[in-house]
């Protein structure tokens, strides 16, 4: 195994399901996690001026879904041929889209118009998109496979996120069994949760 | 090979890069254009209500980065290694965040509005993205490796649609050769040129 080093800000944000990846595959690496302020500093130092970056063997790589792929491949959960690969693929960037539609009300100031735009995406664009992805899920039992991939990881820290943002609704879980199935089933692995033990506790 | 059916609207749109990356490794498929009257219909039918959709061996997959990437390995366009393979995600993950930084101004009706969002993207995101490009591609020859690989060819795709859209300045190639060297070396293979000697004319 090459040495890993992610560095990101002390929280889950863009680098959590790469701290699950690890934990749930059992390799090491070094959790650097920076204080903001150090950041202006760091940036000129990382090779696009963003982070998390991965150092693989000292060579510093960004993009965490480029690089959540690329570890999957590594640790045996990117999928048992190349059309569940493709699957897996397809559903972490049905996620990221998701994640993209999220934009407009994190750049929203005022906590009204804040209100609205969270309305608006609960009521038109939550209820159709999570219902496709639970449909997939339930008919497979993960998100592209049989077992656990790297994009059933994605979707845990992602649910999570939500959740604890308190976005979803209170009758999420009824509505959408499959897809909380399978993050508690991330989640409730032993190794994860040891890792979930020791987490430092954030807002983020 | 399989079988393959690419269904899309008849524009360039989200794609032209699975079209080009077929006419360069010169593999058949059905190029199945449908008017836009006929999407009402077809959508319920669709894996996840959008299109692009491929068919491989009949089987409906959608998301086109991931369909590219799909296609890539199976074509021996995917990179010589893993480092190579993650290097041409994270260059397509850049190119994709970009893309995301231009939804407000496609979402945004006001000509004047779209001429300010656009002129903010042209003067803050623009410089320091492309110089960034700019040195990874002068460094290596091509996005991700030394020979032309998807990244290339989504590289290829993507400057082509900024170029017709006239958003990059005049002086785009002379600030950026690398790039456009890219591109060119993708447009100028004979198998792609022929394609796109009968490709049929589109605004977008």
């Amino acid at each position: 195994m090459p040495s890993y080093k992610l560095t990101y800000f002390p929280i889950r944000g863009r680098a959590e399901h790469l701290r699950v990846l690890f934990a749930y595959a059992k390799v090491d690496y070094v959790d650097n996690r920076i204080p903001k302020e150090e950041w202006e500093k760091l940036k000129p130092t990382t090779p696009f001026g963003q982070l998390p970056v991965l150092e693989i063997d000292g060579v510093q790589v960004e993009q965490s879904i480029a690089l959540a792929r690329h570890l999957a491949k590594q640790f045996g959960l990117d999928g048992k041929d190349d059309l569940e690969r493709l699957q897996a693929d397809v559903f972490v960037a049905h996620l990221e889209d998701l994640r993209a539609s999220f934009t407009p009300l994190l750049k929203e100031q005022d906590p009204e118009k804040k209100k609205e735009i969270l309305a608006k995406l609960q009521a038109e664009v939550f209820p159709s998109f999570f219902e496709k992805l639970e449909k997939r899920v339930a008919k497979n039992g993960f998100s592209a496979g049989k077992s656990i991939l790297w994009s059933d990881i994605v979707l845990a820290t992602f649910l999570e996120a939500l959740i604890i943002k308190n976005v979803l609704g209170d009758d999420f879980a009824t509505k959408y069994p499959s897809l909380i199935r399978v993050k508690d089933s991330v989640y409730n692995t032993p190794q994860v949760k040891a890792y979930l033990d020791k987490r430092p506790h954030t807002d983020i």
